[in-house]
């Protein structure tokens, strides 16, 4: 009977308490517009994060550096182009996660640029008003990222910040590419659209991607139907900023500089 | 050892099974963008609503009338000015609901209407960042609602809708404004700034609020961090839905005529 016990107790607290996001859901921190406004202080630990998905990107504390979450690990592609893996303390201003579960896989031809990658997801997956998760396990000839320098207050807004960014060219390289593509009704929520990041098969390498051209690849999409947002109450920054705003030429000028 | 057994099963199942979204959240099914773009066929039952919140306001399959509901009760406000009580099976279109838990109560001055409310909420709760549950139980000296009654396919536009809706005045009545104040940046998604529906308390009156005026009352606010959307995902009138498009003015229309 305490084996029993001991059974149901394990599985309810598996059903109940590991994973708070229902699947197919894409979970978010904070929102993009919130950071377009120079709201870097991160306010949900990595560690509250995880339990909403094991797959994602966003951004650190204090703006510092590229976040990729793959098959569970953090990755921060830092400003000086070297990736490292935080303590699960730390917090994020922004970040969009999800638990990865494939639905589809499509090869990706070689040759394919950013472009021709966007095409060959929007015809496969028509319905834009739904969230896809975005896998793409391949072999590139050419990547180009860049990552962001963590901020001093008063922060600056980050289309001010990425006027200076780092870039990082690199050649015939390995890796994987996480992101998402969102409806265009996320505008001011979220990045409408493709927003990819990458992080290389050795882990040494990344950013978020300005452009590319694959050799070979393969794309995996989850399609997820289920949208959860977690906004920052505790913070003043976030309260005080004005998100009535159009910021889409902000975004515009931050995503593909 | 049987007894404790069915204890924590009990237990188990409460904190896992019966309410699916977590507290402080606003749930919501589908979008307003497509309900004014007349997607009307409901896609979530009542029965799986309800797992979601005790508290809210939506509409029913083919814009059957106005939704209010209350300490878990679901109240169908028809286009005859009728309430009746929908079976579980039901489905809407589009509704928002959450675990009502109230932070504050602050009372109305006799006399307020719709916008003294509005100013009075806005005063006592400034962060327009967070969504807020708000709950006013009182008398009334006047109220005028509106419902719209269930349509049939082809489905026109909601503003178009609308334009012919059933209006009811009524004086010295009492009853609860059930609805939410929602953040300017969920445009598109959901109504910004306020959006409340009314039920007698005998339960024979109600609909969706278009002006007020107040012998007294005490408001009751939840303010809400956490937001989660479920979309449509197996509806293919959702699917080809154009939610790109600004629909500011046709909500407009709908909201306040």
């Amino acid at each position: 009977m305490k084996r029993l016990l001991c059974l149901v107790l394990g599985l309810c607290l598996l059903a109940s308490g590991c994973v708070t996001s229902p699947r197919d859901t894409a979970f978010q921190a904070s929102t993009i517009d919130a950071l377009l406004a120079g709201v870097y202080d991160g306010d949900m630990s990595f560690r509250s994060l995880l339990k909403h998905g094991d797959f994602g990107i966003g951004t650190f504390d204090r703006l510092d550096g590229e976040m990729v979450l793959l098959d569970g690990n953090v990755y921060q592609v830092k400003a000086d182009g070297k990736v490292y893996e935080p303590e699960l303390c730390v917090k994020t201003p922004f970040a969009t996660v999800c638990q990865f579960d494939a639905d589809r896989t499509i090869p990706i031809e070689p040759g394919s640029d950013y472009e021709t990658v966007e095409n060959l997801i929007d015809t496969n997956f028509p319905n834009q008003n739904l969230f896809y998760a975005i896998k793409i396990t391949g072999h590139l000839v050419s990547i180009k990222t860049r990552s962001v320098p963590g901020q001093q207050k008063p922060y600056p807004p980050l289309n001010e910040v990425t006027k200076n960014q780092p870039e990082f060219d690199m050649k015939n390289i390995s890796g994987t590419i996480v992101g998402f593509r969102c409806p265009a009704y996320v505008k001011g929520i979220n990045v409408p659209g493709y927003h990819l990041h990458f992080i290389s098969s050795d882990r040494t390498r990344g950013g978020h991607i300005l452009s590319l051209k694959f050799a070979e690849g393969k794309c995996e999409v989850d399609v997820l139907d289920q949208y959860s947002l977690a906004l920052p109450s505790n913070t003043q920054e976030f309260a005080e900023t004005d998100l009535s705003k159009d910021r889409s030429e902000e975004l515009k000028d931050v995503e593909k500089r």
